[in-house]
């Protein structure tokens, strides 16, 4: 008696909810205004038209198709928001979880912060629905709301109440920071997608920082280096010595700066040594390669400085903090490890760029 | 071709891998020192023996059977580490990655602190093996493997080189502390099981911070008090407002602290207020239910501590940090958050205890 009371109090809510959600008037987020893309064309919510590239790795072309750092930026004075969404059936890998892979979370602003508001939690692996805030005060939000970060997002909606508003707004992030680099860049492990750390970098910088994130394969290969020099940026920030072996980074590294500086002979790049390796405290051979990754990159990058004035190096020094807790797996910072590399790379990116135009 | 050739790495890699841990020699984990219970009694990986209190409700007798809060003390020469468990079927909720799940960490011991060594990636919700770590370098190291927050482990098994000792080693920690809450006791949204709060308040202060987290079932029931009340504890806390109704803290705190104070005359009892929802940010009806519960409880434990001089409260200002960003979901901290919990609750509690015997 008591487990029916639980299964009809259950089917209850949920019809309720549906039926709650189903009362929103829904808008095709195509419709509003995307932010984050590297490049304008293609499918929506691909981070650029993988197609225009045929000399990309396929791997590469795939992980771009992520929607790794997009977001779709609104305004509404609804007290509801409901979302409807279809991503692939791809499943979570097991260092994430399934709100940053595949769901989403909403920002609102508050006093001229960006301040979270809500998250969309996936159901299932394909189409899924949620109502990821209620019971707000009346009046206008603006709203900035991230899609998954490591799967291919294929439609999404975005609902409010009939009576309300829902108001595409500008992109809020001033001046194009391009963020090449590994899963660290794509979002793992951050715990949902807001939280992953170029996403981190532009709100709380006011600089539009583009995740050119791609998991396990950002190797500086040179016709990726050819498709990023194509990009219209005011900075480059490449953060790309994880995916490469020591030997890639001695040959590739002089190559992916050259091409980016012949195509933007002013705009600052800066270079990030690799974090360390938490899986490197007792297995020597992690802690070896990274400390080659590593030594290879600053003697590329400081070859490189010798001539280019306006190539700039962090180091890994204290990125992930001391007590080695910063990350989800050995690999991946976690949430807390995210929030100390921000606590580094922040302020000295900031301290580079306020040197150039625009950007003070 | 290339795939062909892609696909030849793999399955070399995989059957090397299967090789060199079937190379090893397993221990059943049984043999070796489980610490971490609230009780001894019971199936090992369970938290005590449900079956000893008939009038515990089901759900918590269900979710006590989690391996939350677990680990295993035991030291090897071995230069390789690797895993043979099994959980139940479930699938990790959209909140938490499959390693905190269902999954395992390793630490070990180095200079007198737990550093973080490896995990145990889940790669099925049932039975799994995993290298957690290799190439080490010769010489005794003594660990702490901690089991699944989430799932009911049904066995496990720890193996190293045939040649190498593995021997069951103390419990590390001293003096007992129940830490009895809601989810986020029990591990939401840690991003591997060693990151839960109370392990990592175990790991910090030397204590032996026992995990009595019921997700989403810490409702102070009157077998609930009179079962805690039953172990012999040097301090228990009490973190469960965030899943009473504002009415059930206003009835059943006090008879929770009467309850544990009738047995034990003389231990601190510290109660934590609730953290702040996140969700609560925009959502009204949220933050109006955290401000009711945790009015009601700071009212019951003002009129308790009257009477109950080893009484004490830990408020919620400050718990997760001003800036929003700690949390999973709105609800669960992530590892950001729990980190800030630890900066708040790791003090004050120490301020508490140090006034006992033992505890200085």
């Amino acid at each position: 008696m008591k487990k029916l009371l639980i299964i009809a109090f259950i089917l209850f809510n949920l019809t309720s909810l549906t039926a709650q959600m189903a009362a929103l008037q829904y808008t095709d987020a195509q419709n509003l205004t995307l932010i984050g893309k590297a490049l304008p064309d293609g499918p929506s919510y691909h981070r650029l038209d993988t197609a225009s590239f045929p000399a990309i790795p396929p791997t590469v072309k795939n992980l771009l198709t992520h929607s790794a750092g997009l977001a779709v930026s609104f305004s509404t004075n609804s007290t509801q928001i409901g979302v409807k969404w279809c991503t692939s059936p791809r499943a979570p890998g097991n260092n994430m979880t399934a709100i940053a892979y595949e769901g989403m979370d909403l920002y609102i602003k508050r006093n001229g912060q960006w301040q979270y508001a809500g998250v969309a939690r996936p159901r299932t692996n394909e189409c899924n629905e949620f109502m990821v805030l209620e019971n707000m005060a009346p009046g206008d939000k603006e709203c900035l709301l991230y899609l998954p970060l490591y799967d291919e997002t294929l439609s999404l909606q975005i609902g409010v109440e009939p009576e309300a508003n829902l108001i595409a707004k500008p992109n809020p992030f001033q001046k194009n920071i391009l963020l090449y680099g590994s899963s660290i860049v794509h979002g793992a492990s951050a715990s949902r997608p807001g939280l992953a750390y170029p996403a981190r970098l532009s709100r709380e910088t006011g600089y539009n920082v583009i995740n050119l994130g791609v998991s396990g394969n950002a190797r500086m290969e040179p016709a990726v280096a050819e498709m990023i020099a194509t990009m219209q940026m005011d900075a480059f920030i490449l953060d790309c010595v994880p995916n490469s072996s020591p030997e890639q980074v001695t040959e590739r590294t002089a190559n992916l700066v050259k091409t980016i500086r012949a195509q933007h002979p002013e705009v600052p790049i800066i270079a990030i040594q690799s974090i360390v390796r938490e899986g490197g405290n007792f297995n020597r051979s992690i802690a070896e390669r990274v400390a080659a990754q590593n030594a290879n990159f600053l003697r590329e990058i400081s070859q490189l400085q010798q001539t280019d004035r306006h190539l700039y190096l962090i180091t890994a020094e204290g990125l992930l903090g001391d007590d080695h807790e910063g990350t989800t797996d050995g690999t991946h910072p976690n949430d807390l490890g995210f929030d100390r590399m921000l606590q580094k790379i922040k302020p000295a990116m900031q301290d580079i760029l306020e040197k150039y135009s625009g950007f003070e």
